[in-house]
């Protein structure tokens, strides 16, 4: 089983680096191969998503990937701008389903913003759509307006679009997914407003039909916005488009308190898919061997179940982070009175001592 | 001085009437006029906006609105249904500022999600541009697919933009809203992927040159949504589209436990406006006498400062709301152990009384 091994920017390589030792530590016949990406790779090879690295990519079984971004870019065109990297990886591998499990961590409860009520033993499910949406519609750039309140005046553009079959396939990930927890899927549009997504409600409920043990309710986004922070328990499974869903996994993760330790995985249609943490690249404290890896090692777990077919080997990864943390071992970020402070690197090693 | 008062649907009738009263006993010089809005002028006339109520909202010096909106409106087509009232209204009237105020009223710190101390004395305005961006862009609709992941399938789309007068007019809206304030703006896009919000980006940044004393940083709108949960108190004045202030707004609103106090404006280049609560028609609670009449009745208030200038008057409906929640008076959503749960109607009647 072959895993590229793409590191990126910020505390990725610190963060990798542990996911790397767990896999190791399991004795299991992976290999592993390593490439730049982001503002690393345009560093050494003038762009974000080299050739090589996205070759390795298509020929891996599955990619675990660190994180992208640093302020230094921000003054480079678009194209080379290191998210541009996890873009591209995005639409060439056509990774459409995203899972971001949005869970309250049992002794980080208190890290939570929320009262402790309203998030202890929360676990929703975000499925946010990857491939489509206005992130990839075209047309899209600047033009002279033609009409609108200013016509004849400089004008930016984007296309939101979704087709039936994108929607589809959408829609029966977030069925699934739920039957395998308590059935019941909520889908996120702004119907009221927009034709794309009224489109997306109709097709989402079309699909329903298939799903008589699962259970549909419709939300608009703003609403969403709202009832997550308010109640996040009554929700199980949330599908939504890319933008929203960009949106509304960001939320729920900080929301949990638990962003540290939060991964994700995203699909294509053969379950092959590329795993991240939850959280970005942190550039302000990269370097200091302090950021969290168990994100990163949660993500590595989840390649493991999704795309590599190993569950046991998964288990073992998850069982090992509840350990480390029923020992009282916190990296900062999850840190409290009372319990230990670790580096990134201990804890990757306790994580690894825990197997 | 002319104001059109259109009630609306659901506890519109009941919250509206309550800022009625207010705004009689205040013995200015006011000439209200009412007419149906929403599903209760689809009732009547076939049309959620009928041609007379757009006509009174356009001849009035400003709208005191309650608000739209009903499920059994749900299988009307788009066209009729209640929300397209709003919309039409802020279209027809050219109301492009809209003014969020996500304030954390003192004695209700407890009502929030949030720890009291991420959101104690909590004051921050959102300003979302109101009709732009992909809510009124053409083209939308539906469509076979020339392009993209299924060419040839059926697809819905919507066109995002914006122009540089409707950017540079709302950043001067923001900037301007800074001064008196904390002299901090944050402006909220998607740079990273959309073309619309680089060059939203980088028009606010050419007109930030006119406004030295003014602090504008810039943040993409999924991290928005994070820090908003995270430590919410760092933002003073947000600026944003359309889209992504529909989301936001409500975020921020429903996390100071507010909601029911929580007054918007809506204003055109001279400053004429629709003045309505955040929250919106709530159905279920309509008809029972118990909805929160002060986010209305401090609409009003918003109303005498921005469009009928008015200041003092303002103010003293601003002093009775905060004496009536000295004095432990509360309707049911913010009612708590120790206080005195009133309805709608006795509690307008107490803001009377104050003044
Ligand atoms: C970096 C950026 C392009 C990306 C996105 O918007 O999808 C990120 O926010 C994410 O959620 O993975
Ligand atoms: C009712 C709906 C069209 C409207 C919007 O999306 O603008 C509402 O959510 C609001 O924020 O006023």
């Amino acid at each position: 089983m072959k895993i590229a091994v793409l590191p990126g920017d910020g505390i990725g390589t610190e963060i990798v680096a542990e996911a790397v030792k767990v896999l190791n530590v399991l004795e299991l016949p992976l290999e592993m191969e390593t490439a730049p990406v982001g503002g690393a790779a345009y560093e050494v090879a003038g762009h974000p998503l080299p050739d090589a690295t996205l070759k390795l990519a298509q020929q891996a079984d599955a990619v675990l990937f660190g994180a992208v971004g640093d302020w230094k870019y921000d003054k480079l065109e678009r194209a080379l701008r290191p998210e541009q990297a996890i873009l591209g990886l995005r639409k060439s591998l056509g990774l459409f389903a995203n899972f971001r499990p949005a869970i309250c961590y049992e002794q980080l409860t208190h890290a939570s913003s929320l009262k402790p009520e309203l998030v202890a033993g929360l676990d929703i499910l975000i499925i946010r759509e990857l491939t489509g949406d206005i992130y990839f519609g075209q047309p899209r750039g600047r033009r002279t307006a033609v009409d609108g309140h200013f016509p004849g005046s400089e004008e930016a553009f984007d296309t939101m679009r979704y087709s039936r079959p994108e929607i589809e396939r959408i829609a029966h990930v977030a069925f699934q997914a739920a039957r395998k927890r308590n059935k019941k899927v909520t889908s996120v549009d702004k119907a009221n407003v927009l034709e794309t997504f009224q489109f997306w409600k109709d097709v989402v409920t079309e699909v329903h039909a298939q799903y008589p043990d699962v259970e549909l309710d419709h939300m608009y986004v703003d609403n969403a916005a709202m009832q997550l922070v308010k109640a996040p328990k009554k929700f199980d499974v949330v599908v939504t488009g890319n933008m929203f869903g960009d949106i509304l996994s960001d939320e729920a993760a900080m929301l949990t308190g638990s962003i540290g330790m939060l991964p994700s995985a995203s699909l294509d249609k053969n379950n092959k898919g590329l795993y991240e943490p939850s959280h970005g690249s942190a550039p302000d404290i990269a370097g200091k061997g302090i950021a969290n890896p168990l994100a990163t090692i949660l993500s590595a777990a989840m390649m493991l179940k999704f795309s590599l077919n190993q569950p046991e080997a998964a288990a073992r990864i998850e069982s090992a982070v509840q350990s480390v943390l029923a020992q009282g071992l916190r990296t900062a970020d999850i840190w409290s009175e009372g319990t230990r402070k670790v580096s990134t690197r201990e804890m990757g090693e306790a994580v690894v001592a825990a197997i």
